[in-house]
C-alpha cells in the first residue's frame, strides 16, 4: 500500500500487451517506425492540431526539452515557487537552454495568480535582472493536485501574450486534469494559449513515456536536434511509440487517469469525515495533501503504508490507476 | 531482410519475459528498487570491480555521460576520425561536458594506432589548441566491426598514463568484442586500462538501455547529478535494472553476441566465395562491410535486403542476435 | 562629489603616466611582451609565490574565470547570501563553469561565520542537492566594507579543507583589506588557506585591470585556454601588463587603498558624532553604510552628493583613492 | 620593424590624448558617462542607423557576442574555412551561444562566393546535421586582407535571405575595407545586408574597444544581458567610450585605415617587381602574404624584420597606422 508517488507502480496491463504485440519483427530506428508514425497521428487527432511531436522517456527531459525550444542562455523562465521545474528539477532546464534562470512566483493552492503574474512581469526589469521574460511555465495538475480552470488558463495565457512572453504546461499530469475539468485536450492546451506541452504517460500508467507538443510551427525547426543533442533518442523508438498509441487508444488514457482521481476523491471524502485530519489543498486530480496527528502517522506506517511526508504532520498520498479501493478504505480505516 | 542495424529488432524473449515478470507490484521509484540493485550487484560481480554505475536508456546519453565524468568545458577528447562520438552524436557529450571538443585521429581499420596516438598527444599544443587533453575514447567493437585485442587496448592505455589523459571505452558493441576475444569483462576494460566504460545492452537484445561503469573511485562524485541533470533518470527505474539483470543472467549476453558475431562470420565466409565482392575491413564482430557491383546490390535492394550504403559500393551489414542463419543464406545467395 | 562606488573615479596618474610611457614602439601581443612579463613577476614577488596568473579587465570576468578553474557543470560554489556572485554577477560564474550553482550562506556583516560553513558543508546533500560542493567564495574586503581576520580565514580554510572544498577570494578590494589588516599579501591569500584569487585594481585606481592568480599548481592547466574562450585575452596585452606593473611598484597600491580608507574612516568618525545618523556595519575598509533621516538625504541629494540607497534610509558611501578630505567634511557638513 | 600584426603597436596620440582628456572627474560606471553616450551617438551618427550598440575590449568577444545574438546552442554558423571564427576564436562563439557549431565554406582568396553559399546551405541537412542553419559571418577586411565589394555582399546577403539566415560581418578591420571601397559605412554594412556587426578599433589604432552594432531592433533584446553575462562590461566604461569617440572624431579612423593600407600597397608594389616574390593574395587592405625563397627570409629575419611564417616561403606582413614607409623601404630593400 504505497501512496508515495504515481511512479511506484508499474505498467498498465494495455500498454504492456501492446509492447509484447509490438516487439515482433524489424523496423527502422530513430522514430522511423509505423508505431511511432501511429503514436503520432493519434496524439495530432486527440490535440485536433498539426503539432511537432517530440518523444522521450523522462518528464524532466521533457520540460527541459520544451523550455528549451522557447528559451535561450538569457532567458527567464517563471514559475510556480516549488515547482518541479524550480526545485527538483533545476540543472537539466539550465542545460538544454544554455543557462536560462527559473524565476519562482508564489501561488495559492499550488497556482499562479493571474495578477501576480501580471505584478511580476510588469517589474522584471531585464537590465538588473540580466534576463530577458522568456516563458511562463505552468504545471497542470500542479505539484500539490490542484488544477487550473479554463478561465484561470486564459487570463495566465493574456498576461502572457501582453508581455511577449511564451506559455510552457507541464502536463505531467495533464490527464488527471482534463479528467477533472471534464474538457477536450484542444481546450486545455493550445486553445487556451499553451505554446508548448510537456504531456506525461509515465505517471498514468505508462512504463517511460513523455511527449513534447510544439503547437506553435514557428518554434518547431530544430526539435530533433534537440532531441539528439540530449542523448534522448531512443534507437528502438518503437517502443516509445507503442506506449503513447496504446495510451491514447479507446480513451485508455482518460480512464485511468479518471481511476487515480476517484481513489484520490474517495481519500479525501473518507478524510474529511475524520475529525483530526485537515486536508491542506483542494482535491482536484490524484493527490491529497492531509495533516495527521503524528500517532496516526506512525501507526500507519507501521502498519506498512507508505508515504512521504512534508514537515509539520502534512503528508502527500498519491493515487494512481492502480490503486484500489481496498487500499483506500484500508488507509481510512487505519487513520480514523 | 534488415541488415541495416542491430537496433531495428525488438526485446529478446528473455529480457521481455523478465520486463513483464518484474512489472507486478509497487517499487520505489529513481533507482531505489530491487530490481535495479540486483543489476547493479551483476554488474559489480560481472566486472569483478566496485564501479559506480548509471543506467540510462541511450547511446548517446551513455557516452556523453561516461565523458563528462572526465572532461570539462575547456577539455579535447580524443577519438578516431569517424566514431560515432565524433560523427553522430556531436553535440550530447559537447552540451554534457559544457563545452569540451572531440579530436579526430585517423586510424587503420576503425582503430587507434599508439604510436599514431602517442603522436598526436606529444604534438598537441594547449596553449594552440586552447584545450587539455583529457580523455581517449576507444570504440570496442569498432564503428566498423573490428576488434582491439588486449595488447593493443593496453598499449593504448599506456600512453594515455604517460601523458596523464583518461581512458574511456565506448562499448555499445561490447559483448561482440569480448565473446571475439573470448577474455573476461575486466580484462578487457579497468585491467586493460579502461577509466569509464559505456556498457551497451541494446543492440544486443535489450530495449533501451546501457550503463556507464567508472571504475575509478576518484571519478564516481557526481554521477547521479549528472544523470539527473540531463533528464536521464528514470522514475520507473525498475524497467533499466529489470532489463540489466535479465540482460547478463546466466550468460544471456555473450550467447547473443556470439550468435550475432556468428552471422556475421557466415556473410564474411559467404561473400569471401564470391570472386565479386570484397571485403573492406576484418570481420571479427558483428558488422560486415563489402563492396559488391552496383547490379548485385540494386537486385538485393529489389528483393527486399535492407543495408546501409556507404559510397562506392560499399555496403554495411550488420547482424543481431536476432539475426538468423536462412536470412544469411538467402542474402548470400542473392549477391552472388 | 560621487560616492556612489570606488569605480566612478578614472585613473590614478602615475598609472596614466605608465600608460603614456609604455604606449611607444612595437610588442608581440597575447602577453608575450616585456610589461606584461614585469607584472607578472612583481605579482610574483609581491605575493612570494610561482602562481599561474591571468589578466583581464573586469572583476565579473575576474571572478567567473577563478571559480572555472575549480568547479565544473554540477558544481556547487557557496558564498555569503547577497554578495556579487550571487547577485549582480550571476549568470557569468554558470557560463565560465558550464552551470555550477552558487549557494548562498547567511552572515552577519558581510562574513561568512565558520561555524555556519560547517553546518550548510555538512548538511548539503549531493544527492538531493544534485551538486558537489567544489568552493567557497569569500569577499575581502566584503561588500558591505567589513574585512575576514586571518584567524578568521584560517578558521573558514580548515572547514573547507576538512570537507574538500576549494577556497576561493574575491578581492575586488583586496588591497583595502590588506591594508586595515597590516598583513602580507601572502599570509592573506596561500597562506591562510585560498586557492585561487581573483585581485583587484580597477576599484583602487586602474583602469581595467584584474588578475586571478592560481596558487595551486594542480589548478593552473588551461587557465590561458579559459581566457582565450571567455573572449577576455587583450591583444594589446601590454596594456594590462602596464596598469599592474605601475600599480604594484614602489607600494603604491597599498598608499591607494590607506588613503581610501582613510577617507572612509574619516566620514565613519564623523557620522558617528552625529545622534541621528546609525553605522550599519563595522568600517574596516573604505565602505560605509549609514541610516540617516530622509530630510538629510533629500538634502544631501540637493547639494549635490551622490550615493547608492539601500532602503531604510540607509545609503552606502564609498570612498576611493581620488576622494578628498574636504569632500569628505562637506558631507559631513552637510549630513549634520 | 614588426609586421606581425596590426596589433604589435601601441595607442594613436589622439586616441590617448582623449584618455588623457577624459580622465579626470567623476562620471558614472557601466556605460551611464557621457563619453560612452557621445561614443553611441556617433556610431549611430556614422552608421545612419539607430543601432544597438555594445562595446567591448577584445575582438573575440565581440564576435561571439555578435553570434550569441542570432545564434543559440543548435545553430550552426557558416564562415570561411580558416577564418577566424572557425580558427582561433573556436570556443568563444560556442561558449556565447550555448553550443552553436561552425561549418567552414572553402573560399577563394579568403572570400565566400555567393554560389558556394548557396550550393552549402542548400545542400545542408538539419536532421543529419542536428543543427539549425542561422548566421553567415563573412570577414571584412578578410583574414588574408582581400576586400568583399559591394555586389559580392549584396549577393551573399541575397543568399542569406533566401534561406533564412543572419549575415554578421567581423568588421576588425572594416576601416581598412571601407577606405578601400570608398563608400559609407552604412553601404558597406546594413544597407548590404549585414544584421549584426563587429566593429574593430584595435588593430587601427585604439589600445582595446571593438563594439557590436546591431542594426535589427528585433535582435537588440538582451545585448546588455549578454555582455554581463560573458564577464564583458567595464566598470569605467567611460575609457571604452572615449576610444571610439575619438577614433571617429574628424575621421581619423579612416586617416589610419588608409595610411595602413598605403603601406600596405606600397610593399606590394615593391614586391611585384621583385622577379623572386609571388604576391599570394590580392592586396586590398593592410596585409600582404609574398613567397619569398628561404635564404631571403632567413636574412629578413636576421635584419630584425619580424613577420609571421606561413609555411612553403610564404609570409604575411601586415602594416598599421603605425608603419612608416622608411620601414616599408628598408623591407623592400632587404627583401630585393
Amino acid at each position: 500500500m504505497n501512496f508515495c508517488s504515481d511512479n511506484v507502480g508499474g505498467i498498465h496491463p494495455r500498454i504492456l500487451e501492446a509492447l509484447i504485440a509490438g516487439n515482433g519483427g524489424d523496423v527502422m530506428p530513430y522514430g522511423a517506425d509505423p508505431y511511432t508514425r501511429r503514436a503520432e497521428a493519434r496524439l495530432r487527432e486527440v490535440f485536433e492540431r498539426d503539432a511537432a511531436i517530440a518523444m522521450v522517456a523522462t518528464g524532466t527531459a521533457c520540460n527541459a526539452l520544451a523550455l528549451s525550444v522557447m528559451a535561450g542562455p538569457i532567458s527567464a523562465i517563471f514559475c510556480r515557487t516549488g515547482a518541479h521545474l524550480q526545485d527538483t528539477e533545476a540543472g537539466a532546464p539550465l542545460m538544454y537552454t544554455g543557462g536560462a534562470r527559473i524565476v519562482g512566483i508564489e501561488g495559492k493552492n499550488g497556482l499562479i495568480d493571474p495578477a501576480d503574474l501580471e505584478r511580476t512581469l510588469a517589474g522584471f526589469d531585464p537590465a538588473r535582472a540580466l534576463s530577458q521574460p522568456a516563458v511562463v511555465s505552468v504545471t497542470q495538475a500542479s505539484e500539490v493536485g490542484t488544477v487550473y480552470n479554463l478561465d484561470h488558463l486564459r487570463a495566465i495565457s493574456a498576461v502572457c501574450r501582453r508581455f511577449g512572453v511564451r506559455l510552457h504546461m507541464d502536463g505531467a499530469r495533464f490527464a488527471n486534469a482534463l479528467v477533472h475539468l471534464g474538457c477536450e485536450p484542444a481546450e486545455m492546451s493550445w486553445k487556451a494559449g499553451v505554446d508548448v506541452l510537456s504531456l506525461g504517460a509515465t505517471k498514468n500508467g505508462a512504463m517511460a513515456a513523455e511527449a513534447v507538443l510544439v503547437f506553435d510551427p514557428a518554434l518547431a525547426d530544430g526539435l530533433r536536434a534537440r532531441v539528439k543533442r540530449g542523448g534522448l533518442m531512443f534507437s528502438k523508438h518503437r517502443f516509445l511509440g507503442i506506449q503513447f498509441d496504446a495510451y491514447l487508444a479507446d480513451g485508455l488514457w482518460l480512464d485511468l487517469a479518471r481511476a487515480a482521481n476517484d481513489r484520490a476523491s474517495e481519500l479525501a471524502t473518507g478524510l474529511a469525515a475524520n475529525g483530526a485530519a485537515e486536508i491542506i489543498y483542494p482535491v482536484h486530480a490524484n493527490e491529497v495533501f492531509v495533516r495527521l496527528p503524528e500517532a496516526t502517522l506512525a501507526a500507519l506506517e507501521a502498519k506498512g503504508f507508505s508515504f512521504y511526508r512534508r514537515g509539520g504532520g502534512v503528508i502527500r498520498l498519491v493515487t494512481s490507476c492502480a490503486t484500489v479501493s481496498d487500499d483506500v478504505a484500508a488507509f481510512l480505516a487505519s487513520s480514523a
